[in-house]
């Protein structure tokens, strides 16, 4: 991955140069830039210093031991000597002749902006905005293998929780024992809490999974994804407990699941974020569920889970190909249960064949 | 609850008014500080706002189900119109009347600070420091109560760990089945992320489970701790697995075990944060482990597992009763592995028979 980092980097450093001349600095410190600048993963709170000069530097706090993917950092990894990386980092550039520090507002707190400054007070800080978060939108080959083996271990550990007995177990209990299986089938970890939601509960987003029991009858909702090379993806499902599925039951999943797939179709090169919001949204609305999609019918995916683009009314923008989202719409009746269908899947031409799917987990409304 | 969340607002209200005077609202958006002002932990950001007025208001983003404990709050959680809590909530502060607002600028973000500027540019951003992190830092005796049993929780998953067969299991398994360990006794989770480490890992702080089986004759160091309403504690241990242990590996575990018999003797009202740390750290010294403690012997835990005090050189402070930490010493030595000893503890009074100590799991160096 060394060229990638390498290249990420140099692309980040033009951006800069642009906004402000050759004496400019760049400081990122959100986690998820780091990493995707560096392949670095350190525990606490570091700072990526790319400086005039061509030798970048990560400082971490002391005691923190990183690995370093990227041979171009090697031996730029470096202690913070005061203990704060970001002031360090500051410190640093203004030391090696740099006029300006472009830093990420949206990251950074006031307080730290503050110490910033106070310890380069003749460095002028400057916006870096989301340059980082922008490049991290369009994914390569390589980042969009990582999450398709995410979703593969996803689908693996979804699919064995299918075939063992569920009456009568928590909804705790199920979602630790899809976190073991992510984990038996390679996963780092879940992507992200995983949500398990019986009965009432069912088709809740973010569910946090309660010592209610699975009955017999119920709707029961799942949602998780495996985290893989850092790497999030997320798959959602709702399955009916036990007998066959009541007629209610029946007319609300093949709603959703009608509005789910008029989300999927949508997902085109060029096609605005509202419009595929939309196209699921309406389908949920002709139905007299207006409620259902309350922040938008998905979200872009990578080394967060939830990054952009959000596809939700008011985004601004269109797909690019090769940007991976989630498309997650659902429907809650208060005291009844609900049923949510979120898959992940990968802006392609339709040259290309459209939308891949990477959750490939059945959308048949099964009844276990 | 409600009375102790009513008190504790009136509490950060007072102090509000002595450093703005009576229009100044205060503005609290750090997740475990609202959840100490008012038993809320929403899912997304809020913002907990304190106006001039008696009726404090919590904003949430929309779409977010929040349980409300605190009866003097119900109606009182509304969703942010514009869909930033922080930001509606200065909204709401300039047409209460308030002339200035004290925000947590180690919490609000550059950006988020500029945007609240510009939707009320009449009101004076002042700052509210770490007034509420400071009155956490001593616990009621609730808070305490939930400490104790997260203690008990996290001992119990512990000791059936340690009755189970162990050579051969990744420390990725051994992780997860302390996770469902901890759920089965009750926790809300773990804490933090449970560390198994074995062999040439053992004895790494915060060490991320790997791959790497358990071998016969291993170092084994796990730490992990339970969440309870909220609270978490940390109990770290170190085994050697199979045969009876090594000679070095002896000398290793006695020397760690007494410089954090050490430190816990160090705990008692009146004892400088700085004192503690020292009290541990000239045991690894005078054995020629001057490295071993590398951020400090200890930190405070509540709702954050790592919170204010500090136990390290650099911290001023002085202990006060009721504050519950943890004491934490090491020793790792790379290449074969090392041994750490985690407790949690309350500080009392030598009159009440000193620290209370929460975590009882053995500390004798158990051949498994």
């Amino acid at each position: 991955m060394s060229e990638v980092h390498v290249s990420r980097r140099a692309r980040l450093r033009e951006r800069c140069a642009a906004q402000d001349g050759p004496a400019g600095a760049a400081l990122v410190t959100r986690p998820a830039n780091i990493r995707y600048l560096t392949g670095c993963a350190p525990a606490g709170p570091a700072a990526l210093l790319l400086s005039p000069e061509p030798r970048d530097v990560l400082l971490v706090p002391p005691g923190t031991a990183v690995s370093v993917p990227d041979e171009s950092l090697r031996g730029c990894v470096l202690p913070a000597t005061g203990g704060e990386p970001a002031v360090g980092a500051a410190e640093l550039a203004a030391r090696a002749g740099a006029r300006s520090l472009a830093v990420e507002e949206h990251h950074l707190t006031v307080a730290r902006h503050r110490a910033l400054a106070a310890a380069a007070p003749r460095l002028r800080l400057t916006g870096l905005a989301c340059a980082v978060e922008q490049q991290r939108l369009v994914k390569d080959e390589e980042e969009i293998a990582a999450l398709r083996d995410a979703a593969e271990m996803t689908d693996q550990a979804l699919g064995e929780l299918l075939e063992s007995i569920l009456v009568g177990r928590t909804e705790r209990h199920l979602a630790l024992e899809l976190d073991r299986r992510l984990v038996d089938h390679g996963a780092e970890g879940p992507a992200f809490p995983t949500s398990v939601a019986t009965g009432s509960h069912a088709g809740i987003p973010g569910h946090r999974p309660t010592d209610r029991r699975v009955e017999e009858g119920d709707f029961l909702s799942v949602c998780l994804g495996a985290r893989h090379l850092g790497y999030g993806c997320q798959v959602g499902r709702t399955f009916v407990v036990g007998t066959a599925p009541a007629a209610w039951q029946v007319e609300l999943y093949d709603l959703v699941f009608a509005a789910q797939r008029a989300g999927r179709e949508a997902l085109l090169p060029g096609a605005e974020y509202g419009a595929v919001d939309r196209a699921s949204r309406q389908v949920l609305e002709a139905a007299g569920y207006a409620d259902g999609l309350r922040t938008g019918v998905g979200h872009g995916v990578g080394l967060e889970i939830r990054e952009d683009p959000r596809l939700c009314p008011a985004a601004m923008g269109k797909l690019d190909a090769c940007v991976p989202v989630t498309v997650e719409p659902g429907v809650h009746l208060p005291g009844r249960g609900g049923v949510r269908i979120d898959d992940t899947l990968v802006v392609r031409p339709q040259a290309d064949g459209g939308p891949e799917l990477l959750t490939i987990t059945t959308k048949e409304l099964l009844a276990l």
